[in-house]
């Protein structure tokens, strides 16, 4: 199967995390995010043993929360000693609600407003992550005012094209984020951070891009990082002592997606590294990464019933579900590859093919083409979509009001809601 | 200017419902949806009276709320004696929690599970628009359980395909929606329809797709529907009362699309429709029509604050704003076409070519490419994007965990809050 914790019975029934679906279909009711949480702490696991093993014991991955967050979510990080990577004061509030010691939280987005910086400064978060000179400007002012001294990265644009999808290629020159080495701009905001007051430049930051199985991709960044280090150095006096390598491991969605180790992989920038800090006689800094997807996606699935079939002689099929685009909307954006399969009847053969359809009022409410199901597809069947923990709920819409799913936690054998489902009532608590 | 409802003072301010944009953004804050109250006012009127004098007394519109839903709008529509089509038990409870007469409701949606039949029928939606044969039986069961005769409408797909952009045209053969008159299901399925007890069939439904300025669209989907209804009452004596010819008339976004008159489109249709009944002997249908864009958009504007002004030397340059993807999707989902602008630098030159983003961490999160405005554009000015009051409201999310804007209600002078701003708090209060 696509992940580990997928598995088949052998009267043909799928079995995620272990559990039979049809009973959790029953227990919350369809459509219906299921997570397993056993798996988001082996993953965080897993980033916490080899980032220490590769880079030392100072390493340490941040969970960018950005790929789903919600309380519960925040409480698990908290237990598995990730930190965290928060992108709005939306993220910040519910990591604090959940308890979360934001000193470990580091604040990216390309557009803070002095609102923003403010809720942050309040509420204790360690790192800022600065984009852009407006903001270098805006948070020396601020830290100022609150009398503080604000420890913050700069975002560095290093320039390297991940060959992956345009949306999440953000390492390019051309970009809205960070600050680029190639232009001069890189070294103009940092000298811009080192004469300004009330800052403490921890170091600097970069990210290349999303679902890159390319181990390379890291190896470069991290490469070109430690050179911009370097010319810092000699040019300024200032030696980083942090330099996050940002996200982008990627994961399985279908069958034909690469198959590699994650350990492996981060083993591989270790060495890497160390090779570089080496070779430009620079101590190793402190590395983070902020792994988003590659924590949750997995530990994710979407549970639908099938509402209609529909065979169009000489055009196509439909099967259209009880959700669609509002839960999951990144194949009407990317048009991103899923495995789709009816978790009842894994043992029949595949022959029907289809596009298996949500229920908006918009042709676009795809939520994938070119699917194989069983012919026998009907009606109250359960329909599932795999690998959907990232960027399913944290994208989700009201789009055609449509009340938000649930996240129904699997856990051991127990089941438990993180997030209940909205009800018609929570649609218009805010309309007067 | 782009609408009726835009203007710019000597000095060089838009205005927009009369008002001037600095106040409104004091007062409320951005990012913010302002909506003009009289323009929608002013929409509605023209749709009853256009379709009164083409299609005759019986004839009217029925606004479609996935353009744009809340309490407000529906008492709005209720006042302007509008009918509604729904699509989702949360627009139907909305549209009943605002007062709203739902005897006046359409119930579209390709997948209507056994709950959302039970919940309109509870609720007393007038009509259910009936998308395929799983539904014909369901609701002709559940009606019989509940001891009712349900009116029902038939969608059917006339196989016009308008040029469109894909994701709305929907009146193609191979749609998700409806069944095919090409294929033989349309007739399939309204035999269906009149064997099946408990159902009362009012007629048929068409919607060929939106955003279409071109009214032989109508013309056509007219003569196609009228063409089935002969075919109808031939083969099995059943002559359909009611005629839906959905919605579709197209809004300006950017100066280049066409300028039209809806009122002489609207009659056009109904000489064309005069027309094809006195060839096939039929009398006039009552005719129903769907409006939502054409009703809404150019009714909102949107307000933002810029944040960051970065120019990349020899690539691109990029103006980030405090709102973006999650507050209006639509050029990330369909690469549209929007107007931008600086509402109080409006007599300045725009020499400035830039895209304008969002503050999402995604670099597809874009609001707009090859946007031209005034040089000295910098943090703090205000960015407006024009036309906005559809499919944005309507598809907001929380994505980066970003709280939903408010929509301002512009009225004579006066401003009120419709839809209030989320709040951090909002966003946990499903997270247990």
């Amino acid at each position: 199967m696509l992940h580990e914790n997928l598995s088949v019975t052998s009267d043909g029934r799928l079995l995620f995390a272990g559990r039979d679906l049809r009973s959790l279909a029953d227990k919350y009711g369809t459509a219906l995010y299921l997570m397993d949480e056993v798996h988001i702490r082996r993953m965080c696991r897993t980033y916490v043993a080899a980032m220490k093993k590769a880079f030392g014991e100072s390493a340490r991955p941040l969970y960018a929360g950005k790929a789903c967050a919600f309380k519960r979510l925040y409480r698990i990080m908290m237990e598995e000693k990730m930190g965290i990577d928060v992108v709005s004061v939306g993220e910040i509030y519910t990591a604090k609600s959940a308890g979360f010691d934001l000193a470990d939280a580091y604040f990216h987005s390309n557009n803070k407003t002095d609102e923003d910086i403010l809720f942050a400064m309040e509420n204790g978060v360690g790192y800022f992550v600065i984009d852009n000179t407006e903001e270098v400007v805006a948070i020396s002012h601020l830290a100022g005012e609150k009398g503080i001294c604000q420890k913050i990265l700069l975002r560095i644009t290093p320039g390297i094209d991940p060959h992956t999808f345009e949306e999440v290629a953000t390492g390019k020159v051309d970009s809205k984020f960070g600050s680029a080495i190639e232009t001069g701009q890189a070294m103009e905001i940092t000298r811009l951070a080192l004469n300004l007051p009330h800052l403490d430049l921890a170091g600097f930051h970069c990210h290349v891009g999303s679902q890159v199985f390319d181990s390379d991709v890291f190896n470069r960044s991290a490469r070109v990082m430690m050179e911009f280090i370097r010319s810092v150095r000699e040019e300024t006096g200032y030696l980083a002592r942090e330099l996050d390598l940002g996200g982008g491991y990627g994961v399985r969605y279908v069958e034909s997606d690469p198959v590699y180790s994650l350990e492996n992989c981060i083993l591989e920038v270790g060495e890497t590294l160390s090779a570089v800090c080496r070779e430009l006689s620079l101590p190793m800094p402190q590395i983070r990464m902020e792994p988003g997807r590659s924590i949750v996606a997995a530990s994710g699935l979407t549970l639908y019933t099938v509402g209609t079939v529909k065979k169009i002689p000489g055009y196509k099929n439909y099967v259209s579900v009880n959700g669609g685009m509002a839960d999951n909307p990144r194949y009407a954006l990317y048009r991103s590859e899923y495995t789709v399969l009816l978790p009842e009847k894994m043992k029949e053969a595949c022959d029907f093919s289809c596009s298996v359809v949500g229920c908006c009022c918009e042709s676009g409410d795809i939520l994938q083409e070119n699917v194989s199901l069983p012919s026998s597809v009907k009606r109250g069947d359960l329909l599932a979509v795999l690998t959907t923990g990232a960027y399913n709920y944290s994208m989700a819409s009201h789009y055609n009001r449509i009340p938000n799913l649930p996240v129904v936690m699997l856990r051991d054998g127990e089941d438990y809601v993180a997030v209940r489902r909205e009800t018609p009532e929570d649609l218009i608590r805010c309309d007067l």
